[in-house]
């Protein structure tokens, strides 16, 4: 197994940092690999907010959850999807032709440029010995918290990530077993009797880190997960920040 | 720079391939890298489609945009966003109550899921020495691909991946400026001022590659892209799969 094998098998989400700065060279590091990523068309629509600022962080995380870890992390990075850019800087070019940065498709394209950079700088921080925490919070109080960072219309958070010098060493989660995820050539139905084996398997890790208290498979927390009526204001918000009107 | 790093910095997208065989190992490499991507409370809501047969990547190619790197790369993996798995693997444990899987929300973490997966599993195959190239062509005509791959109600291929040993060595596509896309505790609009630096280094770029051919500046070519009514029929497809109800 190669360095970059070993790094990307090894990854753990950090939830709690040092308190050791991260210098503007790393951050820069962490943007540039993040912007190496695939993109589709080479559109680059996303942005990075990038929130040192101790009260800004203090403010964002009472409307992401109040992860103490969004307040401790040196660098708050807020990866977000930008048709903004996209719009404005071809204005000149468009004239009076009708554009689509409102269809379903560019939504997609933006959220998934804005997720290939991220994880692309994942991988480059914590090859730089920095760990990262993804925070799907970012879309809690989603309105509020896009007008604390004063983002434009066509512009939305996607996810938030911690960034910092680990003060933790949390295990390795398992994940689904590969044929659970892996068909060949169409979708195998029959893949979901996987999910049996993985049940038994995430059960003794959670019960291993809870130590013994908690050891509910991961099959019934998905049912509760699926049953919670979470952030069913997304369709209404992007629609009113311009996205996927049609 | 360590390897790793270096690895991000040269990412080149791989358009010809050696007919040289990914090995089964290889691929379950790949794909266990990329399940070690973060994922949204550890839904894992993304599955993969290795087509290795010719005959059925000849037949999604032409789904696809006839590109000819679908028919020749040894393994065509298509990223799905899947909450099929997730729906139906609860199913036994919510009974009667009310479940989300048809909100937005559900939706962008099943898309966010399948691109992290999908980078980090680029980047795993970089490092063994393969190439790879994303296909967002699998979205032109997505209910016929999807029906090609047998793909159930909740399941939507996002983008393929072509991935195999590289026949070529393209040059580095330079990207915006930093400056262009990291924002500073909020979000600056004069940041949009770096594209024009920018049409300039992509126009050279576009030059030397096209021997003077083509100087189109970046600006002018997305504003084109942005006027095509591409892939229109995305919101109407999402719905009938399942997808983006509320």
């Amino acid at each position: 197994m190669n360095d970059t094998l070993s790094l990307l098998m090894n990854h753990r989400s950090i939830r709690k940092y040092l308190d050791k700065p991260v210098s503007e060279e790393q951050l820069r590091a962490v943007v540039a690999a993040g912007q190496m990523a695939s993109t589709s068309s080479n559109v680059q629509a996303y942005s990075i907010i990038a929130v040192t600022d101790q009260e800004k962080k203090r403010r964002l995380a009472g409307l992401a959850g109040n992860q103490a870890y969004i307040i401790e992390c040196p660098v708050f990075l807020v990866w977000c999807a930008d048709l903004y850019r996209l719009k404005k800087s071809t204005e000149a070019h468009s004239g009076d032709k009708e554009t689509y940065e409102d269809s379903t498709e560019n939504f997609i394209v933006a959220t998934v440029d804005a997720a290939l950079a991220a994880q692309n700088a994942a991988i480059a921080a914590e090859s730089l010995g920095l760990g990262i925490v993804y925070i799907g919070g970012v879309r809690n109080s989603i309105a509020d918290f896009s007008e604390a960072l004063e983002l434009p219309d066509l512009v939305y958070p996607v996810f938030g990530m911690c960034l910092g010098y680990p003060d933790q060493d949390p295990g390795l989660r398992p994940r689904l077993p590969v044929e659970a995820v892996l068909h060949r050539d169409s979708y195998n139905p029959g893949a979901i009797e996987e999910v049996r084996s993985y049940d038994q398997v995430s059960a003794d890790y959670l019960s291993k880190r809870t130590a013994g208290k908690n050891s509910t498979p991961w099959s019934e927390l998905m049912a509760k997960r699926l049953a919670e009526p979470v952030r069913l204001h997304m369709k209404d918000f992007l629609n009113r920040k311009g996205f996927m009107k049609r």
